[in-house]
């Protein structure tokens, strides 16, 4: 304990995660448990912060499951019996202490994990290296919450494969339009001068939904499912609704199935098709005339391995991110999420509770401590 | 006919052509003739040459039914009422007489036109550039009447996407094993030791079809459609065949549907699907989670578009491949082909009759002049 005088009063003596050891794919809930520990510190490089907020993220859900294809080692280091990781992959956290001669961060700094894995349903964490943290102060809860996955998504899907004329007409089509990263892209695409053009799935107030979608994110055009499987409609209206010289260089799939088709329909030659999610559980289905006449290229984008193979487009991202959103560019996904508010002093059933409710509701759950 | 003769004598006055002006989805062979017609020449530049023999492909059909993406202008240049085009985009010629100052040429020679669309059924033609031709002395009439297109293709797939390794244990994965391109396949990869896993429909005489794949064209491995849907066949039997450090970064389909979304799942992260043909005509088929976790590509290889943008890559192609033809290392396609000679001097409903034939009939048919 020697080392942990070193640090300043406000970090606590033991620190409390929601861990698991083993996974299930019925019941992810079943696996958690929240442990109390004594973290392991060493000053002269650990930066401790706490926990402002994190979301539940399908990907977390199925790192409980067993069946996401990254996860973080499990290790003793929590002092469990069984090897243990703590859950969740994203959060916001506030800088308590910084080693002697850290100069990027201060005590204050709002910060994100850099990369995944890391740990993020926990009241506190330390991160032993400065560099892996990327600084978000300025942002709202919510959003600092989130920007690390959805908002660096949106904005790489955007700005990272096609070089967009200045000047032009040029559009991307998107499926999925309601969704969350799909608001961001909409609002990403529409501030570098890139029209939208978002499919949604039929509703009975399809046209209060595409309103909002057109006036407060921003979206060119909504258009709905039926529409985008429709020939005729690709045939006839498409053409007016995109105007004279527009180029569709790039559509963003997180579908599948028909909707995934019918996107890449609409790209022009040699465009693009970037698959992000599969929400329909059908697989990417792409008309062979498309690959082989008309030049279709069809890949996937993840920003954990994105992040891994370049962790500077992920720190790019987010900075340009953070000023948008402090210039009032960017609407804050605020509105988009359920909010499960936990005091750091509740007992370990009641923290473990607002997980367990978080991860079994529909919705986008942020949990944020009252500190 | 000033100009014509300073040909030799060898030229004829009148070319017979078989041409079309109209187009029909029911029926191709109805919107064929034979049109005779004095050929408009230009005796400084023009390469004029007589047809050894074309082959009837299955592009060629979809030209005369109007559903092609690629197709050539029709003019008057022939001398017919409504413009029309000559039929066939591929076939071997010998020159009869090159311009004055060509040297890349000369009488002769047996060429190839490098380009799609130059009308090939036909049994004389002029070539106005003689950088247009590619040169295949040494070939057979069948090999080389063929080598423009399906050697070709396979030569590009095999060696113009991915950067093999040498002495490694480096495999391509293809269905349709037995079609002509996959033969070729196998024989190219082979020669530049990349191992090949060729998936074949499963049929009574498989083993047999199987032994000659592997025994007569090289395959490393041939595999039925059923054991490349099989998980448990993909996990458990299909790394013993690959054998230790195996990568299998090339996977090349002319099938799609399900035969596409199994040999993808075959490949290792990162790697390229390449589609050139679609004989289920069931759409390419990806799991999602090969694009986002797996990192896959998806494109299309289409040997005219290519050969648009990159003639020299044919060129070079073609190159390569008469070498190895010449150099007993690659099989003549003749056993693969049903041949149907023509005399040059039937009458022109006996020609037509032959063309005829061949785009009803099975299997992939050769007309050669009889000279």
């Amino acid at each position: 304990m020697q080392a942990f005088k070193r640090f300043a009063s406000n970090v606590p003596y033991q620190f409390r995660s929601v861990i698991y050891s083993s996974h299930s794919l019925e019941d992810a809930t079943s696996v958690l448990s929240v442990h109390r520990y004594t973290p392991k510190v060493d000053p002269e490089n650990s930066v401790v912060a706490r926990t402002l907020a994190f979301p539940i993220n399908p990907s977390d859900i199925n790192q409980l499951q067993g069946v996401y294809p990254s996860k973080p080692e499990k290790t003793l280091n929590y002092g469990t019996k069984d090897p243990a990781a703590i859950a969740g992959n994203e959060g916001v956290f506030e800088v308590l202490s910084v080693p002697p001669n850290e100069k990027s961060l201060k005590v204050g700094d709002w910060v994100i994990p850099l990369y995944a894995n890391q740990g993020t349903w926990s009241d506190h964490r330390i991160f032993h290296n400065a560099s892996d943290l990327i600084k978000v102060n300025g942002l709202d809860l919510h959003t600092a919450g989130t920007v690390g996955v959805n908002g660096v998504t949106a904005y790489q899907l955007v700005h990272d494969y096609i070089n967009w004329s200045t000047g032009g007409n040029e559009w991307l089509v998107q499926n999925a339009g309601t969704s969350g990263v799909s608001k961001i892209v909409t609002q990403v695409a529409k501030i570098a001068d890139i029209k939208t053009l978002s499919v949604i799935r039929d509703r009975e107030n399809f046209d209060q939904v595409a309103k909002t979608l057109e006036d407060k994110f921003g979206a060119t055009k909504v258009i709905s499912e039926s529409q985008n499987n429709d020939k005729v409609f690709g045939k006839q209206v498409l053409p007016t609704i995109l105007g004279d010289n527009a180029r569709v260089r790039l559509a963003l799939n997180s579908v599948g199935g028909r909707s995934s088709s019918a996107i890449a329909r609409k790209l022009e030659n040699d465009a693009l098709l970037l698959t992000y999610g599969g929400m329909s559980k059908q697989p990417v289905t792409l008309p062979t005339s498309l690959h082989i006449f008309k030049g279709l290229t069809s890949k996937g984008f993840w920003v954990t391995e994105s992040c891994r193979r370049e962790p500077q487009k992920k720190v790019d991202a987010v900075n340009a991110l953070v000023e948008l959103y402090k210039g009032g560019k960017l609407t804050s996904p605020k509105d988009e999420t359920i909010t499960n508010y936990v005091d750091p002093s509740a007992s370990d059933q009641e923290l473990l509770e607002v997980i367990k409710n978080g991860i079994n509701s529909p919705g986008k759950q942020v949990v944020v401590f009252k500190w």
